[in-house]
């Protein structure tokens, strides 16, 4: 027995992913080309340049993880901890913990620093825990956290942590492409991110990149890193060099897709889609705080593009309220995590989801609802 | 500085990526969706129905891996060993060695049964290890090999491997879609399969499969999963139950074109496809041999989708050929590896490139540069 599959088209203003440009649909349907073609591989290396345009960054070590950013994010960790190494790892919401997972799969101790989901993590948390703890192999840190829609400053932390001699690993998933995120200026040595959010890709795709420290780090590893698919030895003989060594077969079409919303991200220039992204969000808050929701993180530390908000007291029921504009208007907002299911909604406006155009659906249709 | 990408149309009679239908380019580039929308879990209930359909198994936790091939054998193996385990590797080709490489890195003694590149392992190889190693966890092989072209019968090894009380794991990358392959029926515990090859998807995705054994040996473990992203514990909640939870983003567009390309082999029918693949290579085989190629692998053990050939004598420089037929005449065939790098050839048949017209347009180019 075989199936049919036509969706109904869906606004998708939720976590991600986000809606994509049709440049990039069409992109997705180019046909298939082998993974090693020179016309591929020349790809690969656009995509590369534009990457490190577009993380502010000269590391030479830039890729593409082929798969989804939470294989990015064990990337990062795998290839940096050895069992027996201490890192230190800040959580605030569900990507921190996650992060505390994966490190102790690594066979690592972790010194884990917990906030209340909502808030970020404060230099000095960090600084009194190094002093317990004085020669952490890495500190990691979420910038933007999905599930709370909190964004974390880096810059100060980034000064303690190498000042310890420590690595500072950071989790860009939800930050990159629509909010400040300078690789090199604030010192990050090794970062991921997803391509689902502010890009407008598909998902399946993490970009990464890791400063010489974290290079020097990996050459120096004395193990041999647990995963063979994420062992960066293997793979970075694929992305660069002059010969490319078969590694894996590359998701071809995924891989156009990003290089398709590369391109336009840099027509757009970075800093005017981080001026997007920071101006539709005052005007989507506008309106909210109007209807009556209120924000659950603290101006200074408010990601513009995820919209984490407390509901109206007039609604009792907020799935039904989510299902309703999903079935009725076809607009995906998402529900909270953890704690917050329930309390709480994040309204993603990323990428190409990011328009007056989307806030004024969304308005009109709650407008309606309630 | 952004870039864009034209390329050149090829007609891909490789190792894989196969060319892919107009249907399931189209697939993907159909609008995103979430990745919990209702829409979308329906589609992955579709596409598990499918995956099973195809593998000929009723193993409930049959599921899709969001990541290639490669990934699809790490989490069968990372998901069954532990820490001192021991385990069988049947290795004839570039895969067998992975399969190897990836059990050391989760901690197993790996007992590895060498056989020559381009032949099959024999039942008695392995039972005299089994001899020597009475309780292997698993029993590895892989059922087609990419690398050389040689078809594995696993029917006999099936009842050897079960009869120590060892699980059979089977690399089903380039045999799924193309030849028989009867999950149920040969009692394989686990296997693992990607989309570019006889399914003609683009790359990306690894459809994987697990028996009531093997799934009683995963909840036996002793030791958490060294792999967050792969940990079947966590994944196979996304992917069944009545609520879904959250693991990872899935590359929706991919699983799009999946679906499309499962509703194809359904269409055409399991049986009918194989026999194309089959009828296809007897018409290639006719017009290589006239040339004056011959065969890596013995008749009897010849993967009829992916085929292994010395060059004539009059071809001094293979690589050179492969650069006109893929510059002048837009036709992908793969080289050899290994110790095979250099002397053979590759050539496939697969899914959509299964067809006379591919055969036709490489023969006569081919007649044209000899």
């Amino acid at each position: 027995m075989s199936y049919t599959f036509n969706p109904q088209k869906r606004f998708l203003m939720g976590p991600g992913p986000s809606d994509a440009h049709p440049r990039v649909l069409k992109a997705m349907s180019t046909p298939l080309i082998g993974h090693l073609d020179p016309q591929f591989v020349q790809m690969m290396d656009e995509v590369k340049d534009m990457v490190q345009q577009t993380f502010l960054t000269k590391n030479e070590l830039t890729f593409v993880v082929s798969a989804p950013g939470s294989a990015g994010m064990e990337t990062c960790l795998v290839n940096l901890l050895e069992p027996g190494d201490e890192c230190i790892i800040c959580v605030n919401g569900v990507f921190g913990g996650r992060m505390v997972d994966i490190a102790e799969r690594c066979g690592a101790t972790v010194h884990r620093i917990d906030t209340p989901w909502g808030e970020v993590t404060d230099v000095n948390q960090i600084k009194s825990v190094i002093e317990k703890c004085p020669d952490p192999k890495l500190v990691a840190l979420v910038h933007a956290e999905t599930s709370t829609g909190a964004l974390q400053p880096l810059q100060e932390i980034s000064d303690l942590v190498h000042n310890a001699g420590s690595l500072l690993v950071v989790d860009a998933v939800t930050s990159w492409c629509g909010v400040p995120l300078k690789v090199d200026e604030w010192g990050i040595d090794a970062l991921y991110s997803g391509t689902q959010k502010n890009l407008s890709a598909p998902p399946g795709l993490s970009p990464v990149s890791f400063s010489p420290r974290a290079v020097a780090a990996l050459e120096n590893r004395k193990s041999k890193v647990q995963s063979w698919f994420l062992d960066l030895n293997l793979v970075k003989n694929y992305w660069s060099g002059a010969k490319r060594a078969y590694h894996h077969t590359a998701p071809v079409s995924s891989v156009y897709a990003m290089h398709s919303a590369l391109s336009l991200v840099l027509e757009e220039g970075l800093g005017n889609r981080w001026e997007r992204h920071q101006n539709i969000h005052q005007y989507l808050r506008n309106e909210l705080e109007t209807l009556g929701f209120s924000y659950l993180v603290k101006a200074e530390n408010r990601l513009p593009n995820l919209n984490s908000v407390y509901l109206p007291k007039s609604i009792n029921d907020e799935a039904k309220v989510r299902s309703i504009l999903l079935n009725d208007f076809n607009i995906e907002v998402g529900g909270g995590l953890g704690d917050f299911a329930g309390k709480i909604w994040r309204i993603g406006i990323m990428g190409e989801s990011c328009t007056k155009n989307h806030v004024n659906m969304l308005i009109g249709a709650l407008k309606e609802i309630l």
